[in-house]
C-alpha cells in the first residue's frame, strides 16, 4: 500500500467529469460540505471531488482511473455512519452512490429481490412487505440509511435478534474493484460451499475492499402479528439481567431493547413525546413478540412476565393500539438523535455475550463516576448490543480531548474480558481504530493487510479505516 | 506459493514424534489406509505421516515445523467429506483432529458453546439438547462426522432451511495458522462489525488458511414439537415446483426434503425399511414443520395441504409415532449410502434458487439420457440444493472416465445458468475444482490467491485444493 497519494489536477478531473457527465461532479466547497462529514461526532474531512455515478460502468471507469492515478476513493451511502467510515480523510474522489436508488427485482418465486445499494433501507422494507414479505434488518436509521451502506458495516437493528443478522440475507452482491473489475461474489443461492466466500467478506468491510453495485437480497413470510411491551425496573443491571433469562425461558423476541431512563427524559424533552416517568424507574427493555398465532404469543408474552417478575421488574405496559406500538417504537429509534442534540457527545458500539450486559453497564458507570462524564445507554439488549452515548456535559475541554480516551479505553478492556468487542453494527471506520488494538493482536492486522492487498494492491480505496 | 514442497525425513519425523509423542505418529502403509481416503468416490492419496495431537500447542508445533521446511500439511476431520478436501493430494503430513473430542462448555447463561472440532455433530446436538438447546446444523453423516469438518466445509442439513445456515452459528473460532500462530478469529458475539470477519472467511474455506481448534457456537431455544409428512408425486418436475410455493404460502417448514422415487426403491432394498411403494409415485417430499404450538403446527400443515393438491400431489403420509417419524428420517439419512452401495458413482452437490429446481432436475434427467448415465437425485430442496449421484452402472469405463465429465460439465452450468453454484454444502476440494472456472474468473481466482497468501505464504496448507 501507499501513502504517497496524487491530487486530482485540472486532467484527471476532466477525466471524471467526462465520465459521470459534468452535471454529476461537484468540486465546489460549499456543494462538498454534505459530502464531508456523516453522524459521526462533528467530524469534517472534505473530499476534492464529489462523482455521482450513475451505473456500474461508470463506477468501473472511475475506480480504474484512480487506481492508475493513485487517488484515494471513498464510497459514500447516506452518510449515517457512526463510525467514520465514509470519511475522506486523505482528500481524493468520493464517489456518492445515491444515484443506485433502484428496487431492481423483487422475485416472489424466490423470495429474492436484486436492489441497488443506494436505496433507502426503509423504502424496501416496505416494498417487500407490499408482498407480504419480511426483509428484517432495520437499524434505527432505517429512515435515511442506504442498503448498501447497511451491508458495508454489518448494519442490525432490533429484529436480528430474532431474524439472523445481515449476513444471513445477503446472498450475492456485485462489486466493482479497485483495479475496475466487475465481478459478482457468489451465487444467488441460500446455501454457499464454493470457495472463499467473498460475500461474506464484503460484508462489514467498511467500503474498503471494492464497491457494491447491486445485492441480492433473501426474505422470508412476513409474520402477520405482534405485541409489544414495555417493562420497568429499578435499576441497569436488574434489566440488563432478564435479557438473558428471556431467552433461558425459550422464548426468542422478535425485539428485546434496552433504554436507560436517561435517554427516556431526554427523548420525553425533545421529541414531544408523553410518557409518564414514574419514580424509581431506572431503566427499562421494550420487548416485542411476533408471529402469525395470537395463543402462541400470548403465551411467549407469558413466560417473558414470569422472567420479569423474577428480576423485580416494577411495570409491564402492553400496547394496545397501532399508535401505541408507534410511540413505543419512536421512543426508542428517536433516542440517538435526542441524547446527541443535548450535547458533543462520543457513540459507542459494544457487544457482548448478552449474559455479560450487567457487568458490562455497571462498568461503564464506574468508568463514568472515575472519569467524570456521564452516559446514556441503550440498544439492542437481546444481542448483547449496548450502545454507549459519552455526554460532553460539564466536563472540561481539556478532559474530554485528551483524559477522555483512557476512559474510552477502560470500557473496551471490559467489553475484550466479557468476551465481546469494539463494534457489534457501528463497524469500526475511522474513530475507533486507534482501539482495537485492545482486541487484536499484530497477526490479525497482518492478516487483514493481506486481505486488503489482494482487492487493492495500490491501497487507494477508503484508506486510513479500520486497522490501516 | 511453492510447488517445490519437501518430503519428511528421518529428522523431521524424530521432531514430529517429539511434538505429540511417538504413539500419536502414523507411518507403516497399512496404518495410513484409513487415512488415504474420504468418501469421495473410490479416492486414494497416502500421507507420508500422520500425527495426531492432542492440544492446540502441538497443533502450533507441527505447523511450524511444516511451514519452515516446506511440508505440505493436511487437516483431516472424520474423514467423512464428499468432495476430497482432506486426501493429502501433495503427500506430507496429515494433521488428523480426532484427539480434539471434548464438548469444552455448555453456557446456559449465554446459549452458546465451546466445543473441540473432532466432535462428532449428533453427540453435540445430544449433548445441548439434553439442556433444551437446538443446534441445527445436522448433515446425514452427522453420526460420524466432525464439527470442524462441517464448519470447514460450510455444512448444511435438512434444518438449515428454517433455522439458518451453519454462517449464523459459528460466532468465533481458534485457529492455528501455518506459521504455528494462534488466534481467535472474532469475539464470542451474536453481532460483529470489527474488521475483516475472519471467522466467516474460515467457514467453507476446507483447511486451506489455517487450522480449527476451538468453536464457539450459537445455540438456540429447542422447540418442543414436529410433525413429518411425506408427500408423494407423479413427477420430479411436480415435487420440486411445490418447494417454492410451499414458502410463498407463508410457511417456513424446518424441513423439506426431495426424495426421487430410484433413491427410495434402493433404500428399501438395501437398508430393509418397510415401505410400500405405489405405481406411478416417481418422486417424495418430506416435510417436518416444527414449534412449541400445536395448533400452528397444524394450521402450517393446512397450508402445506393445500399447496401440495395444487401440484397434483397423489398422496400425503403423515407419520403418527416417533417410530414412523425415525423410519422416514432414516429413509432419506441412508439414501447416499444406499445408492453408493449399488455401484461406482460421483455425487455432485448443485444448488439454485429454489424455484430454479423443476428446471434443474429436468435438465439433469436430459443430460443423464443424453450421455447415457443413470442419476438418482435427492437433498435439502427447501435451500434449492440437490444432490446428483451420477450412477456408473452400464456405463463402460471409457465412456465414464472420459465422456461422462462433459455431462457433469453441462448440469454445472445449468446450475449456473439458474443463478446457483457448484457446491451448497459439501465444499469444491479436489473432485470439483476442475469445473470452478464454469462460475468464476480469473479475477476470482486471482482474489482468493491472494486472501490464501495473506495466511499461508508458503502454501503449505491443504494444497491442490478448490482453486488451486
Amino acid at each position: 500500500m501507499t501513502s504517497s497519494y496524487n491530487k486530482i489536477n485540472n486532467q484527471l478531473l476532466e477525466a471524471i467529469r467526462l465520465i459521470v457527465g459534468s452535471e454529476s461532479v461537484i468540486t465546489q466547497h460549499d456543494d462538498l460540505e454534505k459530502y464531508s462529514h456523516d453522524e459521526t461526532e462533528d467530524l469534517r474531512y472534505y473530499p476534492e471531488v464529489v462523482a455521482k455515478p450513475k451505473n456500474v460502468q461508470e463506477v468501473a471507469a472511475l475506480m480504474k482511473l484512480c487506481n492508475e492515478n493513485l487517488i484515494p476513493v471513498t464510497p459514500r451511502g447516506a452518510g449515517t455512519g457512526l463510525s467514520g467510515g465514509s470519511l475522506p480523510v486523505m482528500g481524493g474522489l468520493m464517489i456518492a452512490m445515491e444515484r443506485f436508488n433502484q428496487i431492481l427485482a423483487i422475485d416472489e418465486q424466490n423470495l429474492q429481490a436484486i436492489v441497488e445499494p443506494g436505496v433507502i433501507t426503509e423504502v424496501f422494507i416496505e416494498a417487500v412487505a407490499e408482498k407480504g414479505l419480511l426483509y428484517p434488518v432495520d437499524p434505527a436509521s432505517k429512515g435515511s440509511c442506504f442498503i448498501g451502506g447497511n451491508v458495508s458495516h454489518g448494519s442490525g437493528g432490533p429484529r436480528v435478534v430474532k431474524y439472523g443478522t445481515i449476513r444471513e440475507y445477503i446472498l450475492n452482491l456485485e462489486v466493482v474493484l479497485p483495479s475496475g473489475e466487475i465481478i459478482w461474489t457468489g451465487a444467488n443461492t441460500l446455501k454457499y460451499a464454493s470457495g472463499y466466500n467473498l460475500t461474506q467478506l464484503m460484508i462489514g468491510s467498511e467500503g474498503t475492499l471494492a464497491i457494491i453495485t447491486k445485492i441480492v437480497v433473501k426474505l422470508i413470510p412476513r409474520p402477520t402479528l405482534d405485541t409489544l411491551l414495555l417493562a420497568s425496573f429499578s435499576s441497569n443491571e436488574a434489566a440488563c439481567g432478564a435479557v438473558s433469562a428471556i431467552f433461558r425461558a425459550g422464548v426468542i423476541p422478535s425485539a428485546l431493547e434496552f433504554m436507560e431512563r436517561r435517554g427516556v427524559e431526554w427523548v420525553i424533552q425533545h421529541d414531544g413525546i408523553a410518557f409518564e416517568l414514574k419514580e424509581g424507574t431506572e431503566a427499562f427493555l421494550l420487548i416485542e413478540v411476533d408471529g402469525t398465532n395470537q395463543d402462541v404469543i400470548f403465551s411467549d408474552c407469558e413466560k417473558i412476565n414470569g422472567v420479569l417478575e423474577a428480576f423485580d421488574c416494577k411495570d409491564v405496559l402492553f400496547a394496545d393500539t397501532s399508535a401505541q406500538k408507534e410511540e413505543l417504537w419512536r421512543m426508542r429509534r428517536t433516542m440517538a438523535v435526542s441524547v446527541k442534540s443535548n450535547s458533543v457527545y462520543k457513540e459507542e458500539d459494544t457487544v457482548v455475550p448478552r449474559a455479560g450486559l450487567p457487568q458490562l453497564i455497571k462498568g461503564i458507570k464506574e468508568t463514568g463516576s472515575k472519569y467524570g462524564f456521564e452516559s446514556v445507554c441503550y440498544g439492542h439488549a437481546g444481542d448483547g448490543n449496548l450502545h454507549v452515548n459519552i455526554i460532553k456535559g460539564h466536563m472540561s475541554d481539556d478532559d474530554w480531548n485528551n483524559r477522555l480516551k483512557d476512559g474510552i479505553r477502560e470500557i473496551f478492556e471490559l467489553t475484550v474480558s466479557l468476551g465481546g468487542t469494539l463494534s457489534g453494527e457501528h463497524g469500526i471506520g475511522l474513530v475507533q481504530k486507534g482501539f482495537m488494538p485492545l482486541k487484536y493482536s499484530e497477526v490479525h492486522f497482518e492478516l487483514w493487510r493481506g486481505i486488503k492487498k489482494a482487492f487493492d494492491k495500490n491501497g487507494i480505496l477508503n484508506p486510513g479505516k479500520i486497522f490501516e
